[in-house]
């Protein structure tokens, strides 16, 4: 075994990346910017002459080709400020909607409108070519799954696939997730996670040398669907300043219309409208951080008249399973605010209806003719989203 | 955002595709031939300048961007008709065995041939590259799955996989078919699906704007297993035309039997005889719909002499299933007819044993090693033509 | 249909493969070496005149298409010795640890290394490319299917997924495992089998004509695992020769240390410790056949004293599914022996930690920071290990 001398090194998701070292009396240097960081260097060392030879540092001695996390955990930063100029933004992990302020958003916007140009057999379609995405579900959604999947396929990559993820930890083999990630991490170039337990991507990323995607966490975070929705609204509309929207159906349960008003209070002159049942109200907290950043909200039990005045009217699903035994209770709640042809006629020419799908009926199918009826474009929307992120986690802006 | 007059426009999957459109002062023309008309040129128009603005027509006035179902719906056509000269056939869907006459059958069987000569990495094995196929399954049936997979693979295609399609339906979600298929088209270009429930394809494909490939519905249909059907046994034999086929085991369950004795009916001189246990016998629809088509047939308690006759054996298997209780019943019918050497010995030299499998033991395994036996080479002759189908449902003759 | 005669033809997965067929008055001659003898002349032959037409043999009317096994079984092989000269060494399956011997597994090692090194969209991550590798799991094994589809993708190959293959053999349809071979084969390159079954392998690699890896096949083999322990081994510490290994843990019911002890009698001067509650003793079988080979081994109760003199502490999880309702065994067994800060202080700095994973708490958390922890790389291992299997079957040497 070879050995090496580390003169100076850097490993964060969030700084570059400087080496050098003598390995076997011959000098490397290596540098790499950091949204390559955790990938890149390390692999390249890996599978260079490092590999598994010792680095001597103050600290310990120590062996090249252990994870990433080790090094980044372990070594002295001496980091170089990475795009010093004409930096766009830093994106290492996608975890939860406050994560993003207006700046990321538009940067994200910006790449997802390319996405939508990119035709078949282009070069933009090889852009991930000889990345491999790991779709790591502990629950299935087909749909989520297949959206990544595909916007991962449509620029060139690869990717793993389990639906089976609760199998890792299952009760005989009992394997911690962290365990998981570090297992899965070396497989793969990035990993989309679905999970029943809040915070399970927090935790994940911690870990994680690759970038973790949330594709929904419990009852948490699900922030590519609050990304989606906020484009949606610029895509159908053409501005989010001074935007008009009315939240409609189970507020108090759904974090898609509880993220997407978080993130409407990055907008100018946004206003907010909360139609829903009695029973199924948003919550103190959201409508607080609305007030505490000058967002202006209103209740009403008058869903034609919000939606006379709305751009946007965001219908969602009453969902039984919130109800337990009191079937009574949800039908009532179910019934109250459905979108029709009624709604429709009063709504502005220029305004849309949103869904984040799936519907039963709170939305009429007689509505899906309209060409305001905006929520499968929304649903399309969500590939262009995933296609943006994928390529800016992977090979960045 | 800008706006646009359609001046002319078509859409449906039959027809050629016409657009003249001004956007911005700028006058675009669209011309598309029909079985791309789905996909491409919408597709074009989403990437386009087009996206999001919108179109005045008579009507009403409308958005670019929308689903094509609803360009398709809306908009009066003035069609172009499509491939006037030269044109061999036309595919947008497959549904159904009915659906194909001689001519498409003939051109299907010509592509398949084609299919089996492509070798790894030859240009051939590329005509799929950068279409998406998405396999949306509401039962398991791995073998079907893969064999389509397989399929769009060696045509360097890529693959969405579900085989927990149930999963958009469950009771406490509740999306439509409808909604499902319009999420999972803007994912991908075709999407091959099987369905529990009889007519769930055709739906499907009404609703679509991308092909629909029926991968069995139900007791329904399963039409690629019929079209491998036909051409295996005129890639063993020769010709059709003139061909004595001896359909055995279970007529009265069997969707293979029964499509397989439809679309014999495309042919000259046929004969078709019928062996099987009473219990089990081929219903008269299909007695009476051979008959209204001049096409010969008997039934026989003889396997022997019909063996001795044929140029087909086509064996199927005793669904136990299908007796509920009467196990005794299903025993006495299971043992009745049985592929073994001694029908072999009496079989004509250039005469084959087919079976759609799976088998259990109505053909014994010693039978495997006669070259007449021709079941694994059936299997096999599903992967060309579900490369030929998907080939000429992509990108056309 | 045409007809060919056969002069000589030999069809083995050992040997090479020699053909001369007249097929409509033109001579065909065929040629090629063995490790791709069940795949590409049939292949070529099922593609080129010869498909279904007839070879006259001395023995029978045989069909050029039927598959390879038939071939295979059926004609009287004339062969001439593949690679006489600079022959490294030849891999038709992988099925068992007893299969290879200290060359074999020297020359796997030295290909793995150079996976190791295979750059993203350089020229070799594409020698795969074009080949098909089914992953047939009869259970599901999340993390070697994951590592085993890695490493396809990561050769630019392609997949076919099932974790679903008990269907195939369900109650209702009950086909056997040479006939779901059968098909499998037809629709894939190579075959990457799980079975919960002992010997399920070794059936599967008698019938199929392509070549089979068995990914553990119940308490049988699983020999990719074995390979990958041994691998880490030598890149860990440098060397085989002389190595002290100390096993810990599950001695009676871990595969993954009776493979390993068996592989290391391939190599001199080695000395293994087995550590284990009393209720999980290595089994006598290991024991004898280690002193048959002068292997030098040594049971001890005192793990410190053990680790103190080792250069591999292997930990290994104790199974609670073994113990049934005596969960106080289990209880007692589990906590007798964990590789903890205390066991890290003893250990040589040169000497490793490794886990065949998942784990529990036998190693605790506060281990993995240590250099000396090995069972990460262990795992990423593996994908290099499976990436040189994958090119040895499909490419060669």
């Amino acid at each position: 075994m070879a050995s090496s001398t580390l003169f100076s090194m850097c490993s964060s998701k969030r700084e570059s990346f400087d080496i050098k070292a003598i390995n076997s009396n011959k000098e490397f240097k290596f540098n790499t910017t950091s949204n390559l960081l955790n990938r890149l260097p390390v692999k390249a060392m890996l599978s260079s002459e490092f590999t598994n030879s010792r680095l001597l540092t103050d600290e310990n001695s120590l062996k090249w080709g252990q994870s990433e996390r080790f090094l980044r955990n372990r070594m002295q930063c001496h980091a170089v400020p990475a795009y010093p100029t004409g930096k766009k933004f830093q994106l290492d992990d996608v975890i939860e909607a406050q994560q993003f302020d207006r700046e990321t958003l538009n940067a994200i916007f910006e790449v997802a409108k390319e996405m939508e140009t990119i035709e078949k057999n282009s070069p933009g379609s090889q852009i991930l070519k000889g990345y491999l995405m790991a779709t790591l579900f502990y629950e299935p959604s087909t749909r989520t799954r297949l959206s990544f999947e595909s916007a991962m396929k449509r620029l060139g990559g690869e990717v793993l696939t389990t639906e089976n993820a609760r199998e890792f930890s299952s009760a005989a083999k009992g394997e911690t997730l962290e365990d998981t990630i570090r297992t899965v991490e070396g497989y793969s170039d990035i990993i989309v996670m679905r999970h029943f337990e809040s915070g399970a991507a927090k935790r994940a990323a911690a870990t994680a040398g690759v970038p973790i995607i949330n594709a929904g966490d419990g009852p948490g975070q699900h922030p590519t669907q609050a990304l989606l929705d906020v484009y949606t609204i610029e895509r159908e509309i053409g501005k989010l300043d001074g935007i008009r929207v009315g939240l409609v159906g189970d507020l108090a349960n759904g974090r898609t219309v509880r993220s997407l008003a978080y993130l409407l209070t990055k907008y100018l002159d946004v206003k907010i409208y909360f139609v829903s049942p009695n029973i199924v109200k948003m919550k103190d907290d959201i409508k607080d951080y609305l007030t505490s950043r000058g967002v202006e909200w209103e209740e009403s039990a008058d869903l034609m008249e919000v939606a006379s005045k709305c751009d946007v009217v965001y219908q969602t699903r009453i969902q039984r399973e919130r109800f337990g035994e009191r079937i009574d209770l949800y039908e009532e709640a179910r019934g109250k605010y459905i979108v029709d042809k009624g709604v429709l006629k009063v709504m502005q020419k220029h305004a849309v209806v949103m869904h984040p799908l799936p519907r039963l009926d709170e939305i009429t199918v007689k509505v899906d003719a309209d060409p305001r009826a905006a929520y499968f474009r929304q649903a399309k929307n969500g590939l262009y989203i995933r296609m943006a992120l994928l390529k800016l986690l992977l090979v960045g802006w």
